[in-house]
Protein backbone atom coordinates (compact mmCIF):
# COMPACT_ATOMS: atom_id res chain seq x y z
CA UNK A 1 0.00 0.00 0.00
CA UNK A 2 1.07 3.59 -0.91
CA UNK A 3 1.37 6.08 1.67
CA UNK A 4 -1.58 8.20 1.86
CA UNK A 5 -0.72 11.74 -0.23
CA UNK A 6 -1.56 13.68 3.27
CA UNK A 7 1.12 11.97 5.14
CA UNK A 8 4.00 12.18 2.18
CA UNK A 9 6.84 13.75 4.13
CA UNK A 10 5.08 14.06 7.59
CA UNK A 11 7.11 12.26 10.46
CA UNK A 12 4.83 10.14 13.71
CA UNK A 13 5.94 9.93 17.14
CA UNK A 14 4.98 7.62 19.08
CA UNK A 15 5.14 9.00 22.97
CA UNK A 16 5.03 6.03 25.27
CA UNK A 17 6.34 4.04 22.24
CA UNK A 18 8.00 1.31 24.56
CA UNK A 19 4.59 0.16 25.81
CA UNK A 20 2.38 -2.31 23.94
CA UNK A 21 -0.02 0.09 22.45
CA UNK A 22 3.46 2.27 21.18
CA UNK A 23 5.18 -0.58 20.15
CA UNK A 24 2.08 -1.92 18.34
CA UNK A 25 1.91 1.10 16.40
CA UNK A 26 5.18 2.22 15.81
CA UNK A 27 5.56 -1.27 13.91
CA UNK A 28 2.29 -0.68 12.18
CA UNK A 29 3.18 2.57 11.01
CA UNK A 30 6.99 2.22 10.14
CA UNK A 31 5.76 -0.67 8.06
CA UNK A 32 3.41 1.53 6.33
CA UNK A 33 6.82 3.31 5.15
CA UNK A 34 6.08 6.27 7.60
CA UNK A 35 8.93 7.79 9.04
CA UNK A 36 8.92 7.25 12.71
CA UNK A 37 10.26 8.50 15.90
CA UNK A 38 9.87 6.53 19.27
CA UNK A 39 9.43 7.82 22.82
CA UNK A 40 10.24 7.06 25.87
CA UNK A 41 11.39 8.10 29.09
CA UNK A 42 14.45 6.03 28.52
CA UNK A 43 16.34 6.99 25.63
CA UNK A 44 18.37 3.49 25.59
CA UNK A 45 14.71 1.63 25.67
CA UNK A 46 13.59 4.21 22.97
CA UNK A 47 16.72 3.42 20.84
CA UNK A 48 16.23 -0.53 21.31
CA UNK A 49 12.72 -0.02 19.91
CA UNK A 50 13.23 1.39 17.10
CA UNK A 51 16.31 -0.59 16.12
CA UNK A 52 13.62 -3.39 15.75
CA UNK A 53 12.11 -1.18 13.24
CA UNK A 54 13.01 0.28 9.31
CA UNK A 55 13.28 3.92 9.26
CA UNK A 56 12.63 4.43 12.75
CA UNK A 57 14.66 6.51 15.88
CA UNK A 58 14.21 6.37 19.14
CA UNK A 59 14.65 9.25 21.18
CA UNK A 60 13.25 10.96 24.96
CA UNK A 61 9.59 11.56 24.73
CA UNK A 62 10.23 15.47 24.76
CA UNK A 63 12.55 15.26 21.53
CA UNK A 64 10.25 12.76 19.91
CA UNK A 65 7.45 15.32 20.39
CA UNK A 66 9.79 17.97 18.60
CA UNK A 67 11.19 16.02 15.93
CA UNK A 68 7.45 14.96 14.61
CA UNK A 69 4.49 16.16 12.55
CA UNK A 70 2.36 13.74 14.07
CA UNK A 71 2.17 13.07 17.37
CA UNK A 72 0.64 9.94 18.85
CA UNK A 73 0.28 9.77 22.50
CA UNK A 74 0.13 6.33 24.02
CA UNK A 75 1.34 6.66 27.85
CA UNK A 76 -0.97 5.12 30.44
CA UNK A 77 -3.68 6.87 32.26
CA UNK A 78 -2.51 7.88 35.43
CA UNK A 79 0.46 9.61 33.50
CA UNK A 80 -1.67 11.12 31.02
CA UNK A 81 -2.26 15.10 32.60
CA UNK A 82 1.27 15.55 34.01
CA UNK A 83 2.76 14.26 31.10
CA UNK A 84 0.73 16.73 28.19
CA UNK A 85 1.72 19.63 30.24
CA UNK A 86 5.02 19.15 30.37
CA UNK A 87 4.44 19.31 26.29
CA UNK A 88 3.00 22.43 25.88
CA UNK A 89 5.87 23.93 23.79
CA UNK A 90 6.93 21.32 21.62
CA UNK A 91 3.47 20.06 20.67
CA UNK A 92 1.86 23.96 19.80
CA UNK A 93 0.74 23.89 16.30
CA UNK A 94 1.23 19.95 15.92
CA UNK A 95 -1.70 17.32 15.60
CA UNK A 96 -1.74 15.15 18.57
CA UNK A 97 -3.24 11.63 18.72
CA UNK A 98 -4.27 10.71 21.73
CA UNK A 99 -5.24 6.74 22.49
CA UNK A 100 -5.47 6.84 26.06
CA UNK A 101 -8.16 5.23 27.73
CA UNK A 102 -9.35 6.65 31.31
CA UNK A 103 -9.88 3.45 33.80
CA UNK A 104 -9.37 2.25 36.64
CA UNK A 105 -9.58 -1.33 37.99
CA UNK A 106 -10.67 -3.00 41.25
CA UNK A 107 -10.45 -7.09 41.85
CA UNK A 108 -13.78 -7.64 39.66
CA UNK A 109 -11.88 -5.53 36.39
CA UNK A 110 -12.48 -2.36 34.53
CA UNK A 111 -14.44 0.94 35.13
CA UNK A 112 -14.40 4.43 33.11
CA UNK A 113 -12.08 7.12 35.18
CA UNK A 114 -13.63 10.26 35.89
CA UNK A 115 -12.29 12.59 34.54
CA UNK A 116 -12.90 16.58 35.41
CA UNK A 117 -12.63 17.40 31.58
CA UNK A 118 -15.15 14.56 29.79
CA UNK A 119 -12.79 12.49 28.50
CA UNK A 120 -8.68 12.26 28.12
CA UNK A 121 -9.19 13.89 24.30
CA UNK A 122 -10.71 16.95 26.03
CA UNK A 123 -8.16 16.99 28.89
CA UNK A 124 -5.50 16.82 26.14
CA UNK A 125 -7.24 19.93 24.39
CA UNK A 126 -7.58 21.74 27.76
CA UNK A 127 -3.78 21.34 28.36
CA UNK A 128 -2.54 21.17 24.55
CA UNK A 129 -4.32 24.44 23.44
CA UNK A 130 -2.17 25.34 20.98
CA UNK A 131 -2.41 21.60 19.30
CA UNK A 132 -5.17 19.96 17.22
CA UNK A 133 -6.24 17.32 19.45
CA UNK A 134 -7.62 14.47 17.73
CA UNK A 135 -8.99 10.62 19.62
CA UNK A 136 -8.43 7.26 17.64
CA UNK A 137 -7.03 3.68 18.04
CA UNK A 138 -8.92 3.83 21.68
CA UNK A 139 -10.83 0.38 20.50
CA UNK A 140 -7.87 -1.82 18.88
CA UNK A 141 -6.03 -4.23 20.44
CA UNK A 142 -2.47 -3.73 20.76
CA UNK A 143 -2.01 -7.28 20.59
CA UNK A 144 -3.35 -7.87 16.82
CA UNK A 145 -0.65 -4.35 16.14
CA UNK A 146 2.07 -6.25 17.62
CA UNK A 147 1.84 -9.83 16.32
CA UNK A 148 1.59 -10.41 12.09
CA UNK A 149 -1.57 -10.26 9.96
CA UNK A 150 -4.86 -7.89 9.43
CA UNK A 151 -5.97 -5.94 11.97
CA UNK A 152 -10.17 -6.81 11.46
CA UNK A 153 -11.38 -3.37 13.15
CA UNK A 154 -12.28 0.15 12.54
CA UNK A 155 -10.84 3.03 14.46
CA UNK A 156 -12.88 5.34 15.41
CA UNK A 157 -11.64 8.98 15.55
CA UNK A 158 -12.56 11.47 17.33
CA UNK A 159 -11.86 15.37 16.59
CA UNK A 160 -13.04 18.83 16.27
CA UNK A 161 -11.03 19.66 13.35
CA UNK A 162 -12.44 18.05 10.06
CA UNK A 163 -8.53 18.22 8.82
CA UNK A 164 -6.96 16.83 11.35
CA UNK A 165 -9.48 14.08 11.39
CA UNK A 166 -9.02 13.31 7.50
CA UNK A 167 -5.19 13.03 8.03
CA UNK A 168 -6.11 10.62 11.18
CA UNK A 169 -8.47 8.54 9.17
CA UNK A 170 -6.23 7.99 6.56
CA UNK A 171 -3.01 6.92 9.38
CA UNK A 172 -5.53 4.62 10.84
CA UNK A 173 -6.50 3.09 6.87
CA UNK A 174 -2.54 2.27 7.04
CA UNK A 175 -2.79 -0.86 9.06
CA UNK A 176 -3.66 -3.35 6.90
CA UNK A 177 -7.75 -4.29 7.78
CA UNK A 178 -8.16 -1.13 9.31
CA UNK A 179 -10.49 1.49 8.58
CA UNK A 180 -10.37 5.25 9.50
CA UNK A 181 -14.12 6.59 10.60
CA UNK A 182 -15.02 10.16 11.82
CA UNK A 183 -17.04 8.88 14.75
CA UNK A 184 -17.77 12.40 16.60
CA UNK A 185 -16.51 15.75 18.10
CA UNK A 186 -14.39 16.01 21.36
CA UNK A 187 -17.81 16.14 23.51
CA UNK A 188 -18.84 12.31 22.46
CA UNK A 189 -14.96 10.97 23.15
CA UNK A 190 -16.12 9.46 26.18
CA UNK A 191 -17.72 6.60 25.80
CA UNK A 192 -15.47 5.85 22.48
CA UNK A 193 -12.51 5.75 25.15
CA UNK A 194 -14.74 3.71 28.05
CA UNK A 195 -15.44 0.94 25.50
CA UNK A 196 -12.70 -0.88 26.22
CA UNK A 197 -13.94 -1.97 29.55
CA UNK A 198 -16.52 -3.88 27.77
CA UNK A 199 -14.02 -5.24 24.85
CA UNK A 200 -11.70 -6.28 28.51
CA UNK A 201 -15.54 -7.97 29.57
CA UNK A 202 -15.72 -10.14 26.32
CA UNK A 203 -12.42 -10.51 26.71
CA UNK A 204 -12.72 -11.90 30.01
CA UNK A 205 -15.55 -14.61 28.98
CA UNK A 206 -13.72 -16.20 25.79
CA UNK A 207 -10.59 -17.53 26.20
CA UNK A 208 -7.65 -16.44 24.28
CA UNK A 209 -9.93 -13.23 22.07
CA UNK A 210 -8.66 -9.97 21.25
CA UNK A 211 -11.86 -8.04 21.03
CA UNK A 212 -12.61 -5.16 19.00
CA UNK A 213 -14.83 -3.74 17.06
CA UNK A 214 -16.56 -2.60 13.48
CA UNK A 215 -18.99 -0.58 12.31
CA UNK A 216 -21.34 -1.93 10.39
CA UNK A 217 -23.94 -0.95 7.43
CA UNK A 218 -20.97 1.89 5.99
CA UNK A 219 -19.14 0.51 2.98
CA UNK B 1 -34.88 -20.50 13.51
CA UNK B 2 -36.39 -22.89 15.86
CA UNK B 3 -36.90 -20.68 19.25
CA UNK B 4 -33.75 -21.36 21.70
CA UNK B 5 -35.24 -23.90 24.51
CA UNK B 6 -34.36 -20.55 27.01
CA UNK B 7 -37.52 -18.67 25.48
CA UNK B 8 -39.43 -21.54 24.80
CA UNK B 9 -43.21 -20.81 26.61
CA UNK B 10 -41.69 -17.31 27.08
CA UNK B 11 -43.93 -14.06 26.22
CA UNK B 12 -41.69 -11.02 25.67
CA UNK B 13 -43.87 -7.47 25.94
CA UNK B 14 -42.65 -4.51 24.16
CA UNK B 15 -43.32 -1.15 26.62
CA UNK B 16 -43.78 2.01 24.27
CA UNK B 17 -43.74 -1.16 21.48
CA UNK B 18 -45.11 1.71 19.07
CA UNK B 19 -42.21 3.59 18.39
CA UNK B 20 -39.65 3.30 15.62
CA UNK B 21 -37.40 0.46 17.97
CA UNK B 22 -40.64 -1.29 19.73
CA UNK B 23 -42.08 -1.76 16.33
CA UNK B 24 -38.80 -3.16 15.07
CA UNK B 25 -37.97 -5.32 18.18
CA UNK B 26 -41.64 -6.37 18.26
CA UNK B 27 -42.10 -7.33 14.48
CA UNK B 28 -38.73 -9.55 14.68
CA UNK B 29 -39.38 -11.25 17.74
CA UNK B 30 -42.93 -12.42 16.08
CA UNK B 31 -41.24 -13.52 13.03
CA UNK B 32 -38.89 -15.39 15.55
CA UNK B 33 -42.16 -17.48 16.71
CA UNK B 34 -42.27 -15.73 20.30
CA UNK B 35 -45.28 -14.42 21.54
CA UNK B 36 -45.21 -10.81 21.75
CA UNK B 37 -47.05 -8.39 23.67
CA UNK B 38 -47.18 -4.40 22.52
CA UNK B 39 -47.37 -2.21 25.13
CA UNK B 40 -48.23 1.71 24.60
CA UNK B 41 -49.99 4.46 26.27
CA UNK B 42 -53.32 4.14 23.81
CA UNK B 43 -54.91 0.94 23.88
CA UNK B 44 -56.06 1.35 19.96
CA UNK B 45 -52.63 2.09 19.21
CA UNK B 46 -51.18 -1.26 20.37
CA UNK B 47 -54.15 -3.24 19.14
CA UNK B 48 -53.18 -2.08 15.44
CA UNK B 49 -49.72 -2.10 15.82
CA UNK B 50 -50.11 -5.80 17.44
CA UNK B 51 -52.82 -6.71 14.00
CA UNK B 52 -49.85 -6.68 11.80
CA UNK B 53 -47.73 -9.46 13.51
CA UNK B 54 -48.25 -12.72 13.58
CA UNK B 55 -48.37 -14.14 17.54
CA UNK B 56 -49.29 -10.76 19.09
CA UNK B 57 -51.42 -8.66 20.71
CA UNK B 58 -51.61 -4.69 22.24
CA UNK B 59 -52.29 -3.90 25.90
CA UNK B 60 -51.60 -0.57 27.83
CA UNK B 61 -48.12 -0.36 28.81
CA UNK B 62 -48.83 -1.51 32.35
CA UNK B 63 -51.30 -4.72 31.42
CA UNK B 64 -48.12 -5.59 28.60
CA UNK B 65 -45.98 -5.74 31.53
CA UNK B 66 -48.16 -7.85 33.53
CA UNK B 67 -48.74 -10.09 30.66
CA UNK B 68 -45.19 -11.05 29.92
CA UNK B 69 -42.18 -12.96 30.87
CA UNK B 70 -39.79 -10.66 29.78
CA UNK B 71 -40.20 -7.09 29.40
CA UNK B 72 -38.50 -4.73 27.06
CA UNK B 73 -38.38 -1.17 27.72
CA UNK B 74 -38.08 0.89 24.46
CA UNK B 75 -39.72 4.61 26.23
CA UNK B 76 -37.90 7.68 25.11
CA UNK B 77 -35.21 8.65 27.73
CA UNK B 78 -37.01 11.78 29.05
CA UNK B 79 -39.85 9.53 30.08
CA UNK B 80 -37.83 6.29 31.01
CA UNK B 81 -37.42 6.84 35.15
CA UNK B 82 -41.17 8.09 35.92
CA UNK B 83 -42.41 5.40 33.57
CA UNK B 84 -40.53 2.59 35.43
CA UNK B 85 -41.24 4.35 39.12
CA UNK B 86 -44.88 3.15 37.92
CA UNK B 87 -44.24 0.02 36.94
CA UNK B 88 -42.49 -1.68 39.96
CA UNK B 89 -45.17 -4.26 40.79
CA UNK B 90 -46.11 -5.70 37.69
CA UNK B 91 -42.22 -6.06 36.61
CA UNK B 92 -41.44 -7.53 40.20
CA UNK B 93 -39.16 -10.81 39.35
CA UNK B 94 -39.11 -10.44 35.89
CA UNK B 95 -36.03 -10.06 33.57
CA UNK B 96 -36.74 -6.13 32.30
CA UNK B 97 -34.15 -5.30 28.84
CA UNK B 98 -33.48 -1.75 28.97
CA UNK B 99 -32.54 -0.45 25.15
CA UNK B 100 -32.87 3.09 26.20
CA UNK B 101 -30.07 5.47 25.01
CA UNK B 102 -29.91 8.61 27.54
CA UNK B 103 -29.36 11.76 24.86
CA UNK B 104 -29.26 15.17 24.77
CA UNK B 105 -29.74 17.07 21.25
CA UNK B 106 -28.29 20.36 20.75
CA UNK B 107 -28.34 21.80 17.21
CA UNK B 108 -24.70 20.43 16.50
CA UNK B 109 -25.99 16.86 17.45
CA UNK B 110 -26.09 14.15 20.30
CA UNK B 111 -24.51 14.26 23.47
CA UNK B 112 -24.56 11.62 26.16
CA UNK B 113 -26.95 12.75 29.30
CA UNK B 114 -26.14 12.79 32.50
CA UNK B 115 -27.39 9.82 34.69
CA UNK B 116 -27.50 10.18 38.05
CA UNK B 117 -27.36 6.54 38.53
CA UNK B 118 -24.49 5.98 36.52
CA UNK B 119 -26.50 4.94 33.31
CA UNK B 120 -30.19 4.03 31.76
CA UNK B 121 -30.08 0.67 32.67
CA UNK B 122 -28.25 1.53 36.89
CA UNK B 123 -31.40 4.19 36.89
CA UNK B 124 -33.65 1.20 36.34
CA UNK B 125 -32.27 -1.08 38.38
CA UNK B 126 -32.49 1.02 41.26
CA UNK B 127 -36.01 1.77 40.72
CA UNK B 128 -36.79 -1.79 39.73
CA UNK B 129 -35.10 -3.72 42.71
CA UNK B 130 -37.33 -6.43 42.21
CA UNK B 131 -36.83 -7.10 38.91
CA UNK B 132 -33.43 -7.91 36.79
CA UNK B 133 -32.64 -5.13 34.86
CA UNK B 134 -30.35 -6.17 31.26
CA UNK B 135 -29.01 -3.61 28.85
CA UNK B 136 -29.70 -4.58 25.08
CA UNK B 137 -30.29 -3.44 21.93
CA UNK B 138 -28.57 0.33 22.61
CA UNK B 139 -26.58 0.02 18.80
CA UNK B 140 -29.10 -1.40 16.80
CA UNK B 141 -31.07 0.92 14.17
CA UNK B 142 -34.19 1.04 14.53
CA UNK B 143 -34.59 1.14 10.79
CA UNK B 144 -32.84 -2.29 10.27
CA UNK B 145 -35.30 -4.08 12.38
CA UNK B 146 -38.20 -2.25 10.73
CA UNK B 147 -37.01 -3.26 7.59
CA UNK B 148 -36.40 -6.48 5.89
CA UNK B 149 -33.18 -7.93 5.71
CA UNK B 150 -30.90 -9.50 7.90
CA UNK B 151 -29.37 -7.50 10.61
CA UNK B 152 -25.77 -7.10 10.18
CA UNK B 153 -25.01 -6.28 14.11
CA UNK B 154 -23.89 -7.45 17.26
CA UNK B 155 -26.22 -6.49 20.91
CA UNK B 156 -24.04 -5.60 23.82
CA UNK B 157 -25.87 -7.31 26.36
CA UNK B 158 -24.78 -6.31 29.92
CA UNK B 159 -26.13 -7.19 32.86
CA UNK B 160 -25.09 -8.82 36.88
CA UNK B 161 -27.00 -11.77 36.51
CA UNK B 162 -25.43 -14.40 34.13
CA UNK B 163 -29.21 -16.61 34.04
CA UNK B 164 -31.10 -13.49 32.71
CA UNK B 165 -27.87 -12.32 30.65
CA UNK B 166 -28.14 -15.62 28.64
CA UNK B 167 -31.91 -15.04 28.07
CA UNK B 168 -31.04 -11.96 26.37
CA UNK B 169 -28.49 -13.25 24.25
CA UNK B 170 -30.62 -15.91 23.10
CA UNK B 171 -33.49 -13.39 22.25
CA UNK B 172 -31.23 -10.87 20.51
CA UNK B 173 -30.02 -13.95 18.75
CA UNK B 174 -33.65 -14.95 17.06
CA UNK B 175 -33.22 -11.87 15.07
CA UNK B 176 -31.40 -12.70 11.80
CA UNK B 177 -27.85 -11.82 11.69
CA UNK B 178 -27.70 -11.03 15.42
CA UNK B 179 -25.51 -11.97 17.95
CA UNK B 180 -25.48 -11.17 21.60
CA UNK B 181 -22.62 -10.83 23.35
CA UNK B 182 -22.30 -10.24 26.76
CA UNK B 183 -20.31 -7.50 27.63
CA UNK B 184 -19.76 -6.26 31.12
CA UNK B 185 -21.79 -5.30 34.06
CA UNK B 186 -24.42 -2.73 35.14
CA UNK B 187 -21.20 -0.35 35.98
CA UNK B 188 -20.28 -0.58 32.41
CA UNK B 189 -23.71 0.44 31.06
CA UNK B 190 -23.01 4.24 30.35
CA UNK B 191 -20.34 4.35 27.47
CA UNK B 192 -22.76 1.52 25.36
CA UNK B 193 -26.05 3.28 25.49
CA UNK B 194 -23.68 6.50 24.97
CA UNK B 195 -22.10 4.93 22.18
CA UNK B 196 -25.39 5.71 19.91
CA UNK B 197 -24.42 9.62 19.95
CA UNK B 198 -21.15 8.25 17.72
CA UNK B 199 -22.99 6.19 15.56
CA UNK B 200 -25.36 9.04 14.72
CA UNK B 201 -22.34 11.35 14.12
CA UNK B 202 -21.02 8.59 11.52
CA UNK B 203 -24.64 8.53 9.85
CA UNK B 204 -24.37 12.42 9.21
CA UNK B 205 -21.39 12.17 7.94
CA UNK B 206 -22.53 9.33 5.04
CA UNK B 207 -25.64 9.51 2.62
CA UNK B 208 -28.27 6.92 3.82
CA UNK B 209 -26.62 4.75 6.70
CA UNK B 210 -27.54 3.08 9.38
CA UNK B 211 -24.21 2.45 11.14
CA UNK B 212 -24.05 -0.17 14.47
CA UNK B 213 -21.47 -1.99 15.37
CA UNK B 214 -20.08 -5.73 15.41
CA UNK B 215 -17.53 -6.90 17.86
CA UNK B 216 -14.09 -8.97 15.69
CA UNK B 217 -11.96 -11.45 17.11
CA UNK B 218 -15.06 -13.15 18.95
CA UNK B 219 -16.24 -16.21 17.11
Amino acid sequence: MSTPASLQGKTVAILGGTGQMGRGLGRRFSEAGIPVVIGSRDAARAEAAAARLANARGLLNRDAAEAADIVVVAVPWEAHGEFLRGLHAPLRGKVVVDCVNPLEFDRHGPVPAHVWEGSAVQQAQVLLNESIVIGAFHTVPAHLLIHDGDVDADVLVIGDDSTAVDLVCDLAGTIPGVRGIFAGWHRNAQQVEALVANLIAINMTHSDVHASIKITGVS
